[in-house]
């Protein structure tokens, strides 16, 4: 159903230049980083303040036009297609600093901010907030994905990192939910339930933060190991022996070599671990050796360090780049990247099983994660169009999927479930997944925030 | 509504003495430990299984009689007192440990366990369950008022430590919330939407909790301070400067005093904090040694330490026999304990505020707190049946609240809603107050689950 002229009349009244229909502006934002793909929107709207997206929200729901939000369009599930058509609310515009109070270690921001702009914001503070999904991500994207990322094994994701949410919900109204104090028991904890809602409840337009104190010192090490079992063994056992580490990502042979390729570097191409240190210059030196021995008794080898910035970003090139190298290794390619997350004890077998399942099935889909958290991914390169491909991929990432539900973990440990993922949630959640339809029904009678997403249909 | 005799009957026939209609029982069941009182419940019910709290919940829908949760009835705001008559649910029976996954650092308990049964279970392990409400806690109810306690500063609170949720609904039906991953995004976190939900939006029947090391090492200390104000702004510096304190807690001169002549002891009368170091010899070592340095450029003075566990004991009795100490200055009162919690850097203005409102108000009403987080306790002692003494206390607690909420802060810091704090609600949460009604009524139409708490009045 189109939007009908007079809300688009209304809505151009209300915002001039910008709302706009123009066929560029619609397809940018009905582009994926995924394989996912829909029409675009039929409108694009930039709103620059609370008002304004609250009024376009109650213009909206009178009519039953559906809203969609849009941070930077990094989410991997298709999250923000506009798979019902309407409008598309960027929200890269609301994307100021409101005010940083370093002697709580918060800041209050705009949801279009990324997070890098976040950072640089704060570099003068000695504050720095933690959560990196990799991608420049807006914060409220971040939010509204429950993103994480390489340093949640440290700093947690941003469930933890989130104190408090401006929220205009579906009819236009504004609640603020959460507070500035650390903690609260007064009532239900709405801030949580807005994280990961991926606007399905409401359009986050102002959010709290925790900040963390920049270490004193950061140490980082890339470290090889004859065979995957023993990487990811290592993983579990530094993670049960309780040594506070910043970051450790886990990256396969696969990856490597198409690292190598890519950046023209010889990194030996068996499984690897990247790792980081944060804390004094003592505590970094403690750790490093404690992690030292384990990895040596995992059959680590030929550790590389690096202590300056400068050093540190070239030795984690591989992981950064890891995404585009992966992709160059299929040239036109696009990924499905599976998310799955297990319980420690279960890390080892459930990579160990994605790497036979891939290459029982020939498809190339190199592995890598955040496996601290018992996190990690497969890039599954499949060619645009290819259906059987396609089928062949889903299938891989369904067996993944239900073999992580077999051992009690997640069909997304930090992506989300778009449209992606949707078809997994009963298997996951059960009866709780018809709860989750019935919350987003009483806040959303209308269903016009990011319909066809997350939860069940209706009716 | 007295409950109709038909639906006694179905109930003594699913539990036979497992239902009690005694007064002895319903009396024991409609006391709690605050100023709060209610008649007691039309009946008591102990199940011992999911299924028969599901059907207990099934019936009692389909005849509209409250069914509320009771676990060992410590709650602070009158939480399970049965204002509206109904069936009292004590989950003591269903205690058991269900499965410990060392490995993983996680337990499956069921909700009548308490907190300290549990750390006993765990001895051997290595492994201990850090929230910690003072009072020997059902772990389901810590879940349901998303309890937190001297340990939060460290270790976090129940929304931080409950990684999965077994929830009967209000119509029978059982849900699961969460994995055994470290981490999802699939979906809304409705294991987040349950702890603190007070048992108005299901029952919990088994929880999922992330355990931690047992520190290699413990040192304890208390520290007389010559001021108030010099306490508390210690308690900031040292948190801002990032020294991991595993406790640290204010009490204040008058305490102190209650607590000399209640225990028979010592202690300089002036403002005291007790504190906790976890970690390894070194870093305990450490910790300590850069808070000591602290301490004294706040007046701190006449340190002493404890490194054995009895010795511990003996140091913190002054704290873990701080409330009955402080109802013994007063004896046959009953407390009325406020419980704010404000960000950092207005610590030290909202104790000094409310030292000074309560000096001036004439009333007892001692002073302590989980400083590191921000929140405080006073205990207002007033005489039973006293109306006047009665009026004054609750505005002392507004007033508190209100200077909380003035800067940022949550009128509850971990204690709840319950009956005592919902006449707040509107002030802390203004529309989102009105969201979590809107909640309520999707997940529990008819109002049964613990009637009368916590949301607005229906309709
Ligand atoms: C190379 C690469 C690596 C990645 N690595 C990681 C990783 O390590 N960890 C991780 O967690 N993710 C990762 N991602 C995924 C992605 O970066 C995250 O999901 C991120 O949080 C999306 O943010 P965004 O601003 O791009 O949101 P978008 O993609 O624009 O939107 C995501 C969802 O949030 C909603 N939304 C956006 N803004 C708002 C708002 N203000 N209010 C309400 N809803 C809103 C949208 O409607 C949509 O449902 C990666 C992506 C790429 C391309
Ligand atoms: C001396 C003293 C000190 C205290 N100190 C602290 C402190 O430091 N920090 C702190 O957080 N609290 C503190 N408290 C308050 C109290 O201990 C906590 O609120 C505790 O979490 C209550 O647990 P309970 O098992 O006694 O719950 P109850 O009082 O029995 O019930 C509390 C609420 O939870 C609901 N409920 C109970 N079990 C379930 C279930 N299985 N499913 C659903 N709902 C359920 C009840 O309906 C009720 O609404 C203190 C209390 C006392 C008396």
């Amino acid at each position: 159903m189109p939007i009908p002229d007079s809300v688009l009349a209304e809505l151009q009244s209300l915002l001039g230049a910008r709302l706009s229909v123009t066929q560029v502006d619609r397809d940018q934002h009905g582009a994926s980083e995924s394989y996912h793909s829909a029409p675009p929107p039929d409108a694009v709207a930039w709103p620059e303040t609370t008002e304004e997206v609250s009024a376009i929200l109650r213009l909206c729901n009178a009519h039953l036009v559906p809203v969609i939000g849009w941070g930077t369009g990094t989410s991997l599930e298709g999250h923000a297609l506009a798979v019902k058509g309407g409008i598309t609310l960027d929200m890269s515009r609301m994307n100021k600093v409101l005010e940083i109070r370093a002697e709580d270690m918060q800041v209050s921001i705009q949801p279009g901010l990324t997070r890098e702009e976040l950072n640089t914001e704060l570099r003068a503070t000695g504050l720095f907030f933690p959560v990196d999904p990799g991608a420049n991500a807006s914060l409220g994207g971040m939010a509204a994905t429950r993103a994480s990322g390489t340093t949640a094994v440290r700093y947690g994701t941003m469930r933890d990192n989130v104190l408090a949410l401006e929220v205009v919900l579906a009819d236009g109204r504004v609640m603020r939910t959460g507070t500035r104090a650390a903690k609260s028991s007064a009532g239900y904890d709405l801030t949580a339930l807005m994280v990961g809602s991926e606007g399905t409840l409401g359009i986050i337009t102002e959010l709290t933060l925790r900040l963390h104190g920049q270490p004193e010192k950061i140490a980082a090490a890339v470290c090889a190991f004859p065979t995957l079992e023993g990487a990811v063994d290592c993983v579990t056992a530094t993670i049960q022996s309780g040594i506070p580490m910043a970051r450790i990502e886990f990256i396969d042979e696969v990856s490597v070599r198409a690292f190598n390729s890519y950046a023209k570097r010889d990194f030996p191409e068996q499984p690897h671990l990247l790792i980081e240190f944060n804390g004094s210059e003592a505590s970094v030196a403690a750790d490093a050796e404690s992690f030292g021995a384990l990895a040596e008794e995992f059959g680590g080898q030929g550790f590389q360090w690096a202590a300056t910035p400068e050093e540190r970003n070239a030795l984690w090139k591989m992981r950064h780049q890891a995404y585009p190298a992966q992709l160059s290794v299929r040239p036109g390619s696009t990924a499905m990247v599976t998310d799955i997350c297990v319980p420690m004890s279960k890390l080892a077998e459930a990579v160990a099983a994605a790497h036979e399942d891939i290459a029982a099935d020939g498809m190339v889909g190199p592995i890598l994660g955040h496996v601290g958290d018992g996190n990690f991914h497969s890039a599954l390169l499949v060619e645009p169009g290819n259906e059987d491909e396609l089928k062949r991929a889903k299938a891989l990432a369904r067996r993944m999927a239900e073999r992580a539900l077999a051992v009690g973990g997640t069909i997304s440990g930090e992506h989300g479930v778009g449209i992606g993922k949707r078809a997994l949630m009963a298997e996951e959640h059960g009866e709780a997944w018809a709860v989750m339809g019935v919350i987003k029904a009483a806040l959303d009678p209308n269903n016009i925030l990011n319909p066809g997403k997350l939860v069940p249909d209706r009716g």
